[in-house]
């Protein structure tokens, strides 16, 4: 069933290339995807799974496929959602919808996972267990589309969760991994700091926001030098110090926001609690009032060890002629919301080499140049392909 | 001479207090002065005097009298702009520029000051040496009037000088005096500082301005803590600190702007000398790149000691039964340009109470409801008058 | 009697001189003036006063001179003790202890108090009312003599008081007064900070009490910048950062002490609130423990205007050709326990000029080089003396 | 041939837990080791090698054996030296040298290599190339033995290097690896800082040495927080501020040591740029002068990717018995002199399990309880005898 599999995938190579650059004309905005929604949905159409529309809190496309032999459910997830970059490339399917650009390469995860789904379906009479499909909405934009899904139980009766994203660090054929931790997590803050105004000659009549908003951002070097373990990665980033008043008056109140990042969930709770802890030792310092709102976003993405290793050891004994290479990437510094299905269950989400030949320095992701090597969209579908069959009949 | 100047002062005072009553009404902004510069004027018109009229920056008026006895020359000196205060007092003669009050006291400066000289100007075959009557424009708005006065060379022949403020500190019939530095001078500074920016999750690819700001407020707090003689009085107040920016973006740029405040020369260099070596140490120690400007301001107000001594010798000796008491007042936390003729030659810019009868807390200076006590005007005048009649005979 | 005084004064100018060198010769430690005290009390032994050895903490002496005619009460004060500093004088009567040396002129105020009130004592028939001679000890080592005096109740019947220091700010001749608050108080912290010690390569494991330490410096900076008004004098002085240790282990604990000045009672209260806010802060803000220990020391010293007006008044009218100039002088920087005699009755605290002839920029009080002008001796005699005649005959 | 050796090496197993018993008895402090390194020498005495003592800056000894095949040339290094350390077990062969301790494991490093040099020289006959025998010196006290051995040229003819290091994170029989960096580096300053003192009081005529380095301190902070990648690990700590003096003297000085960690050379480069970045800053901001010593410690450890393959895929592939298990292991925070031989060759150093039989947490290198389980001896026998046989052959 797998050479089976293989020499579909194989055959429908340009349909996927076809379905790619339909996306690329035509991309949305997260949780605007109408458009691309109603197209994947009608791909399916008149096909024997069930479908699930308007999943989540927007346009997510739930596929479940069964197989007629019993065995795992496992999901397989690719996102649709395009981002608001002016494309700077000059190739014939160029994005039509001015100012949004299919940047992140999720024109290709739709693309080789919707014809993947297909050939699944095809030999549903041999497949063991059920694949759940996720078409995913709105990645790019927090909350994102796959904490509601989560929480809609499209992962409750899920065994295990597999998903790429094709990255420019490799050329197509390469597949990258990397086990435990591997993208940061990213939390959001806004304080508000309420002090009491005055004139500038006299500041014993007044409490200075701005001192003690300056203080704060002091303190807050301390989390990441001296709370987070040096072998972890923790960024408190200051975004914005709204103090902007006349020169000679004591300003009242200032309003900061901040960045959070981390790449695992001790440094998430550690910095949180900190930032926390900071908050009140500045209203006891300076005798200012704080209001201080701290939202979770993306937690970091941890990849299940056993089945990283699961899937390079399967795509390494598979010897497939375009699958050259399986090496460990780098941890990854932004978010992910893939993380969310993963504090469900147990996967992997993996790397799909992608760089155009002949060129050595790349656009990375999100970049109005980004572009792939289409042959990456096959190595997808494979890798994926291998690694669901080989899941489903262990 | 001086029985018949009191005399006169004394039978006009219901003319000084309607000038008065007419420039509250009419009040106008610093450098807008034109009709209270006509009306002033227009009092002079006829009379046996030289006259220049816009003089210095704006609307000012030098006014000559030459005794016909030789002698010293003198300045006596009045303001005549109004604040952008709506006012709250409810008088007959309320101000009819709406939001444009005399809250200061200058409408009663100028009313005693032209009685004063036009009674000079009848004694004037009696009178020893030459007073010169400054009626300033724009002394609540920097660069003020005084300074351009004083660098037209209409002080370039005068050997001393004396103004009045009046003050609600005390009831109508004190006269209060300070010897030495009496109001504090005044500084400003805009620093623009330029760092790199980039995502928030990198730090280390990016040079983060509101952190390097936040070290410059924090390093800023030592030049009064440390650096500032503690017997002197200085201050820096940062009253904006502009790092608006998005919250996951690390600022490339901030500008902040501060005012600063001191008793005496002294402390306006160590603070502008601080001032420049910490922008200095904040771009080695984080390597952006500061643009300062710095511009001083008023400068501390220096009254001469022997002038001040002379003047409440003299008031104490008249024992004139409009001033009852003469009495040290403290030193002044606002800024007056006065300050600059007092750089030029030596004298004496000293106090007259004013606190309306039977109100024990008055509403202060620049609030909408500052009221004063009209008897104050006589009090100003007659005081003045003896002041500046001793000095010439002197 | 005025005249009596003045001339019996005049003809024990050399006495007044001697008893001055002989208690330079033989200086002794604040609380450890056992031969000084000797030699006062037997000053006194025979005449027909009131004498309390040991009064106080120390060896003070208190003299009670009764009038025989009715009125007030009035103290003297004069200090004997000496300075744990070694003489570089060269003089006759240097000296003979070595390391310990009256360079701080209370061996002329004992001087000219020890003849003023024998004196005062011989005119009892003429005189008004009653007069206390505090010969206080320890006035140099906190907590001092005064303290002590008042507390034993030697204060309780006093009306006002009277003290004077020598001062090399103007030569001999000139007294020095100034109204209001005069000298400077003094406080006094030491912080234990607790945190928790670790290996240098693991901070998350331990909590920095250097980086505590370091972030309660620079919040304490904006006590002076920020709270106190900045027409008062007011410091806060860290002199002690105990957080010596080795460079690759986390320090678990620091001591910092601190030295606090403030010219008024207003500064003494904010600074020593604020300390104990910044210190709860530091604590919230970093998690560590803090153990404050604050000490009031020396008030600061406070003349009662009336009678400060009292004192140069009377000074002036006399005329006397031994007091040639009545003058004001600046705050005073250092603190005086005769502060404490001030918080319990009005009085004055004034100077007497001791520049040595011919000396421009003399050594001043404290230096090893320290001298005076014996003339000034007379002159604080005579001054004292119009003083409390004055006040007892009013 | 790998027959051979492995049963020559599991035949005298008792003897190399002999010979780590005998060193345990008698340990020597660093660059102290003369009895250690003169059993070492007479351990090779007789046998058919090149010995070189007191190699580097103390006892080191290199040992050369010359296969009679031609080949590559690789170096195998074990430490000597003991620790500081008074022995807390109870075994009988505990230490003799009161309060030095073999409480890192270097023991048993020399123990197996004696007796795999040993079986190495027994083969000489069928060896290709030449193993070079390094006895190291003085790990524990930079600088260290490693880096002199270097700069006297012992490594100048070899092809790679070899070493490995018990660790109670795995039971005997696991052999851990990390490919790349894999102990952090290590540096070390000390700062003077020299302001001027001055009395309590008077801050303006002294410059506070307590604040400028407070503020050093607080700055430094974001050399972590703000200048290192996120994804590597980085230290700085303040280990010690010697700033005691007396509470109200302003100290003229202070001096501040540091101890800096990292993972790699990158950072490294940026730590020691940042911290002399931030003594020029603070020279600047404060106007003090600082003395700043910086010295490189060992560096990060790096071990070659393509041999640390090698290394996990030789040691998979010969499926020993007795090493059941080759896992990845983590960054090692501490420092390792390992580190400068892979400066100069590729090379790795792996990782023997030692965790004693029942122990569940195990007291770690450098604890006084740290103990073995002698069985790792053998183990680490095998896996360097395996790799050094396999990479001579290759």
């Amino acid at each position: 069933m797998r050479e089976q599999l293989m020499t579909m995938l194989e055959e429908r190579k340009n349909e996927m290339i076809d379905i790619r650059r339909y996306l690329h004309e035509n991309p949305e905005l997260s949780f605007q995807e109408e458009k691309t929604a109603a197209y994947i949905a009608s791909f399916y159409s008149g096909k024997d799974v069930e479908i699930v529309t308007n999943a989540g809190n927007g346009e997510g496309i739930v596929v479940t496929i069964k197989g007629e032999k019993p065995g795992k459910t496992v999901a397989l997830r690719a996102d649709f959602d395009a981002l608001p970059i002016k494309e700077e490339l000059d190739v014939p399917f160029k994005s039509k919808n001015d100012g949004v650009m299919h940047a992140c390469g999720h024109d290709a995860h739709t693309a080789y996972l919707l014809v993947l789904a297909d050939c699944l379906i095809q030999l549903k009479d041999k497949l063991h267990g059920t694949v759940k499909i996720i078409h995913q909405h709105a990645e790019e934009v927090p909350p994102g589309g796959a904490k509601s899904i989560v929480e809609e139980g499209h992962l409750d009766d899920v065994d295990a969760i597999f998903g790429i994203h094709v990255l420019p660090l490799a050329p197509a054929g390469t597949v990258g991994y990397r086990s435990g931790y591997s993208f940061n997590g990213r939390s959001y803050f806004k304080l508000n700091l309420q002090a009491s105004g005055g004139h500038g000659s006299s500041p014993h009549k007044a409490n200075d926001a701005i001192v003690a908003g300056a203080y704060f951002v002091t303190a807050v070097q301390t989390i990441v030098s001296r709370r987070v373990d040096p072998m972890n990665a923790g960024v408190v980033t200051i975004g914005s110090f709204d103090g902007k008043g006349s020169f000679n008056v004591i300003k009242d109140s200032i309003e900061i926001e901040g960045d959070i990042r981390y790449s695992n969930n001790e440094t998430r709770e550690i910095i949180e609690k900190e930032i926390h802890r900071i908050v009140k030792g500045i209203e006891e310092l300076f005798g200012v009032n704080c209001e201080l709102t701290y939202e979770r976003d993306y937690p970091p993405l941890y990849n299940d060890p056993t089945l990283t290793t699961f899937v390079s050891e399967t795509l390494k004994e598979v010897a497939d002629a375009d699958i050259k290479e399986i090496t460990e990437f780098p941890m990854m510094s932004p978010s992910e919301d893939f993380a969310y299905y993963l504090e469900k269950v147990p996967g992997c989400y993996f790397y799909i080499g992608c760089t155009p030949k002949g060129v050595t320095t790349p656009y990375f992701n999100h970049h109005p140049k980004f572009d792939i090597d289409e042959e990456a969209i096959l190595v997808a579908a494979k890798s994926v392909g291998y690694v669901v069959l080989e899941y489903m009949n262990s």
